[in-house]
């Protein structure tokens, strides 16, 4: 069975788990705690797997260990049956990574906990500054996000029509994350409803960093 | 003719014209100053075109905007002729996604100007706090990839084979951008020797930035 190296609160791990879902593909979850032991994302033996040190990292049966959120999300879509998570046609495959992409490049990355406590450590910011950097880059992308799909003739009931794609795993994760950091989120009605319609459904439910074995 | 939304050093940018350039597609370039008149990437005009505000975008012939360099490139893979950027087989595809990831979500997005302008504004870091911060994020992105090339079969010439991937496309402009800020490069032989393979095709040699028109 493949098995997830997954930490109940990581947003890239939290997309991975719902694609997961969405596929219905059985794997087994492994935590890798980030905070407890100096990160346990840096042992040694993690390292071997996944020398980058972030989770999520997926192996396969056949040992073969894959990275990076969005590819691991594709290449579940390419090899998984189960519903697509990316569009058939070219053009409405770049909306959908360009949608992710917008969160997993240009939001997540900057206010991750590594970041974070860099800030803290060598940069001696305070709470209050990091709250405010967190808030910053949270505003700017989420803006953005708001008027891309706000007015977009593609966006449905999901990022991209009316089932979940590879953009919804990526904002739902994200959004978690805005609110748990009390970011306003008056200005994001689009993503706001979108959000909603993914929490109707189980796979993005079970995915969910509350129910996972390791959240404290 | 399509229509590129560029800065000379931007990294995204550059690395959307490396794959235009192996592709052989006739293009426009429209420079966006990433510096002058406050950012051209933030004026209304060009926030009609991509609401995110960032660069690259490429417009197509109908008007169709495409935003996000990686998802621009793997547009292009899919619907232009010329050499193929992602391998045939999904595990290949996963791990040169991965790679091109572990650049543009895990080491570029943190080191950006507009990261870098924060940080001199609104928390007052020095200069030399901005080059520890630049050179921190590079060290920590390039050891995790030099692990993750040095040692795997499918590295080749190039990241991943024998020829030039979306994954070449994302690391040699992050080189570059690593010794524009005298980031040491010691560690990383695997790294350089693929940057010096990739330096000597005509793609890699066109797309670079001293040879933009907007070069300064």
């Amino acid at each position: 069975m493949p098995q997830l190296y997954t930490y109940f609160r990581s947003s890239a791990a939290y997309r991975v788990r719902i694609a997961l879902a969405l596929k219905g593909v059985a794997h087994e979850a492994v935590p890798v705690h980030l905070a407890r032991n100096g990160g346990e994302q840096h042992s040694a033996a993690y390292r071997a797997k996944n020398p980058q040190g972030l989770v999520p990292a997926l192996e396969l049966n056949d040992g073969t260990v894959l990275t990076q959120s969005l590819a691991i999300i594709e290449y579940l879509d390419e090899t998984q049956p189960g519903p697509v998570l990316l569009p058939a046609d070219a053009e409405g495959r770049a909306r959908v990574r360009a949608i992710a992409q917008g969160i997993a490049c240009d939001i997540h990355p900057i206010n991750n906990l590594r970041v974070l406590q860099y800030l803290g450590k060598e940069l001696g910011a305070t709470q209050e500054q990091k709250d405010a950097w967190y808030g910053h880059w949270i505003a700017t992308g989420l803006q953005g996000l708001e008027a891309m799909l706000a007015s977009h003739p593609s966006t449905g009931r999901f990022c991209h029509g009316d089932t979940p794609t590879l953009a919804d795993c990526c904002l739902v994760p994200q959004l978690f994350n805005a609110r748990r950091f009390n970011c306003p989120m008056d200005d994001y009605p689009t993503l706001l409803r979108i959000d909603a319609a993914c929490a109707e459904l189980p796979a993005f439910q079970q995915a969910a960093p509350a129910v996972q074995p390791d959240a404290e």
